[in-house]
């Protein structure tokens, strides 16, 4: 049970928190937190790393779209100086350092605050692990946290570096769109690894259930129910960000907006229609079981209710009784061996009538 | 299990896009696109195939209608070129050629945008096929997009042909209309082959159910519930049609739209119908075999229960001790087959009672 | 099951409609159609057969109330005909003669359309039918349009006649609120039908199911889902019917509405605790025929598991080995008698401690 | 069934009723209307019985607060006769007499309408009755009208009498407060009696279900949700008479009636509760059972599995053939035991390991 | 049921009681009331306990923030008179000594009331116990009310003692906000507790369910179920809290609370994630036992089918007749025990093939 084992200890430290100060609550996933930032306009293009958050200090206000990305959230301290000088609240940063969050959006009037959930299906045991991602938009800026290194944003990395699409023409706020984007398009991917085992898991119920697929239904059913339970409130962050009427978001990013949260009710769709698949493979597992055991019920009682009588009979002539006239009767036995005949006949005759075998 | 398979690797085709440039994502289902188009007023009908989309530059804006038929989608570029001409935002020509669109409605203000899902109902093992129909309103103007030749718009058609009804006189608004109501209109069909099937359904369970009637039961609560996901948004997406004020609908129009949407009311109702009604099966058909196993179960204890201390008996009889006084008495078989015979019948009897058989 | 039945077909030739024109959908249930009307006012009464739909052209606006009823709406022509002559919209007239419509209300401003449906229980195979009811209220007329004659209407038109009630001094809203009224009195008497049958198949679960009870509460199931799907959008329209704020309704009539609805809501009511009731005997039920199940297991277990040690020894001393000292011994058979029936005794009352007997 | 059994023959009357025209509708459940009233003011408090309606013509409109309580209603042209007195609309008078009644609020600008159910647990068989009382509260006056004499109106009396609490000092909606109040807190001693009774059924399942249980459960089930319909709308009820912005209630009353909703959610609390206990108790139940039923299906594959080869072998050598080498081997006998005993010990052995015993 | 047991008797006292006058209704927990306050302000700490209620007259108004921290509530009485001190409503006092209040937010104006749930998770039978909290923000103070000493606010008066966080230089908003965050904050505590315990259940199933794990399964169902039901109307309260819109609360504050509020939605999804995982549980289990009992019937089945012809066998030349040729026949034993390995042998390959075994 992949979810809960990740909560464990997180609640233990949360619990002695202070509001407003930020601690880091999660696992940690890599070393040391690199900063790196790419600035462009629609004729310039730069990519740096940045060794201090001061680095960052005279990065805005000049016209181009910066974007900053800080990968490792677990030097609170550090996501704090940074904060100070893009002016976060406090509660702000101390979202972006707990990796426990639900996806949400909030509009401190100077700055859009997002949370969003990259998800990784493991095939194996672990089931899905999700990364927590933070999006800052300001007036020419956004700045991403994320867990670890290695991600869905080296396309929108490598469209700016490109200048394909219409990203090198458009503002900070079409910026973060394409990385939100970027994350729901990324759901697809896992819900294509879930859909292969789904339909691997059909062909192996189908002509005869193996008796472990049950447990794997069952631990399918826990990764859409995860999934879902991830996705869903991603919906509403997504509308709430279209609807915010905040200066931040130019109108024409509005209609991408409206674009994406099309797409995040896809994803929903799709994981619903995985949930009724799953619900229906149970329901089929179960019905193969109990047919089977129905036969196997039926076998029993077939050749039981058959032979018991037989049995009896031959019991009856094995008795020792001194007076027993059929026993010294010529064709005793044959007729005793033509009786348990018939009877077994008429037996076979009646459950055939009857539909039982 | 259709649905699934139908998402074969193209959600992974559709994480690589750039969100505003058409990517086509879905099943080719024919040859080349075919671009024709209609131009009709009251006393005008003019029907034509273009070889190209620059074909089609000088339609509109005479005071005709004009109806653009493009059939087959999987030319992205193509589509592109005539999405520029008639001023489509990208995103649109985005969502028309992806064919994982949900049903919705968008309003672009220059013009309306809605995508639809023609059902087909494959009695075979596939299920349930879709095909997307984007429907685009204009001033003067409405686009249709399908994945594939021969559908209902044809007695649309057949009607604009012979001006039948109000069509004639009517704007492009009306012909929208008149299409999403084609749309609808086909739903029926489906409902009816489904329904036939139930009730071929349901003769086979009502006696005694056979027993691969559950695997059909499971598909038809499948189809069913594939059937309720694609009608579903439609129902909103016609209400938000009608809601939304646009001036691209006339008012005499938002009569017929407010009929259309008790029109998918109606399907729903159907389908919710259906849905009770393949559920009421499975409940039928599992208290069925349940009651059946009653009766083995019950048979195979009487029939046991009867003969088991009978048999008994005759194993005493046939122990082979020198002093059992009672073989040597000479009436002494017939006392036991006549003892047998009271137990059998007591034995019987109290089974009557407890009303086991 | 009736209620797909009814769908035969009728799906089929809607597909084949053309929006706002009259195409009956529905089975016949009567040879012609028939148009009578009464008018009053608190001083008049007159009751009449119309010929013909041109008769009725100047029965308004001469300050009376009129009611027009018509009987049998197969003939869509004679509809379309009365449509015109009363200023009828063309959908409205296709939703008359379309008897597959849900429960709706329609404001079109110069006349309110509703449409209801009448319930009958045949306790036979059929379960429940529906009849079409609509009903028209212009300014000073109401037209009501049924499938047969035959109904709760009567009642209504008697107290008319008598000059019962308030009746006679209202508008032709207190008409219409009076007719639907009637309609929705007529549900409590379906649910007392219901009831009885409820009442009924209790007494035979109580202290043994009958097997055939199952069916009984299936299709019982199946009447009150039919019952609340068509009682549940009545609610809806009246309560639409009550806000709409036409000006057709005055304010005198709208108090009667909203008693009107609670009536609605209580119906309602009834029906979800017949649910309840429904779904708790099939409970029971299920819950009878497990525990009686297991008692029919647990005597095939006693008597079994008694006699099979038992059979045992009897087979031992029935074997014919040379040297069995046993047997030869003289109290050997008392002895084996006395430690079968001591294994007997032991088992018993192992049994009876752990209560399975 | 209680619930059904009232509507007994009463959906019957309904149908035949007159809108606006009081007709009592329920069981009589006293001789005769009984009429009396208090009047009260900080310095004054009266308390009478009125033999006849008109003796309350001129009660109300001289400073003091009037509450006239009816016993008794199934007379309805006396309580028509009060409602004239009292201005009360045809459709109010026609609600109070009909005891079918849903709790529900009906604001009539001169006075506020209400209706409340009383509740009472009778733990034999016929599970809850209920009472319904209608509270009209005027300017200066409460009108009450209860079914049966003996209620929890009492204890309020009792308040008004010795002046406790503010309510002498209060206007009509205090009084009308404290009635609906006293009903509300009528509910707490019923779901004491409900918590009781599942205190004592938790008892009965826990060590080893009795079979009866299930049936008691089952009736607490109908119990708990026939408490849930009865109380749900009352919640409704008492905020739409909070926020109805009457005249009649005063801004000091509000806070009370704020607390009150509090009370009807918290009753509403409780019951969900016990309904999440009592499909608790359902589940542990049939999980008991089950695993007894396993337990017994155990033994008896163990006892057989055990002697049927046992019992087989002994049918070898109680066969009779001529040339049986064993038979003639002296130790034959005592090794054929021993090779049982083997077989059986190994069996048990591997039972052991299957961990089925 | 520990819920329950709760409820033991006070429901009886609360019917009693008289709209606002206080009655303590619950356990009494401990022997005397105690009262403590804590003034502060940036400059200032000053930490007392009260003798009387009297004491507390003259604390507010002084430009501090005062937290009165009052730890018992059965004494109605002293209660009152703090109330009557800081104008508390009647209703108000009632609310605090009732200990079966539901969180809940009001707003009186001149203060703000809320009363929370503290939930502590006994692993034993007795499973949660709650504790009532109640929290009234006046304009510079703070009173609490629990009803035992030693509590999760020590973290809080500790911040202000040392002066952490922003609490001391904030007003008494904050320190209301800071106390509900840490109730807030120790559900996590109880989450943590409910997580590992579910995980131990989870390692007790997975090989092999040991049989008294259902009934623990059953009782964290209860658990959880019993902390949404706590947790859930926190949620609207917190909800109500930060849209009040009150004076009271300053506009900084307001961001702290839609904060807390997402907690509070991150407590209710862990709640549904661990629903999900018992009900999961649930379901692995009934099919753990239920494929055990299948292959518990097959063994049954394959080995009484195998030897029950084989026995019926034995019994026929177990038989008595004088005229049984084969017994004489030389090699008769040898072949019947030939023939007999053959029947095994072929039913053994029935079976594989069957895969029964």
């Amino acid at each position: 049970m992949a979810e809960q084992k990740l909560y464990d200890g997180e609640f233990m430290e949360r619990s002695k928190r202070i509001p407003g100060t930020p601690v880091f609550i999660g696992r940690r996933r890599m070393e040391d937190v690199r900063i790196s930032y790419i600035r462009y306009n629609p004729d310039l293009y730069e990519e740096k790393e940045a060794s201090s958050p001061e680095e960052c200090l005279e990065l805005t206000g000049k016209g181009d779209v910066v974007w900053l990305n800080v990968t490792g959230i677990h030097d609170a301290e550090l996501i704090g100086k940074l904060g100070d000088i893009f002016g976060l609240h406090s509660l702000t940063v101390e979202d972006v350092v707990n990796t426990m969050q639900r996806p949400k959006f909030e509009d401190f009037d100077s700055y859009l605050f997002m949370i969003l959930k990259m998800v990784e299906y493991l095939p194996g045991l672990l089931g899905m692990e999700t990364e927590q991602v933070s999006v800052i938009l300001g007036g020419d800026f956004v700045i991403t946290f994320q867990e670890k290194p290695g991600d869905v944003f080296d396309q929108v990395r490598e469209r700016i570096r490109n200048g394909r699409g219409r990203i090198r023409n458009a503002g900070a706020d079409f910026l973060a769109y394409s990385l939100i984007d970027a994350v729901v398009d990324s759901y697809f991917l896992v819900l294509e690894s879930l859909g292969d085992r789904l339909d691997d898991l059909e062909d192996r119920i189908m002509p005869d259930p193996e008796p472990d697929v049950i447990s794997e239904i069952h631990s399918m059913k826990r990764a859409v129910l995860f999934m879902r339970r991830t996705v869903w409130p991603l919906r509403e962050e997504i509308s709430s960000l279209e609807k915010s009427g905040s200066e931040l978001v130019a109108n024409e990013t509005s209609v991408f907006l409206r674009n994406l949260y099309d797409h995040t009710v896809q994803v929903m769709d799709t994981i619903e229609t995985y949930r009724d698949v799953v619900s229906g493979m149970q329901d089929v597992y179960y019905s193969c079981i109990s047919t089977r055991m129905n036969e196997v019920m039926k076998v029993l009682t077939v050749i039981a209710t058959i032979f018991i009588p037989l049995t009896f009979i031959t019991g009856v002539y094995g008795m020792n009784f001194r007076n027993m006239p059929e026993l010294f009767w010529e064709p005793g036995y044959f007729v005793a061996l033509g009786v348990m005949l018939l009877i077994a006949l008429s037996m076979l005759l009646f459950f055939k009538k009857k539909k039982w075998i």
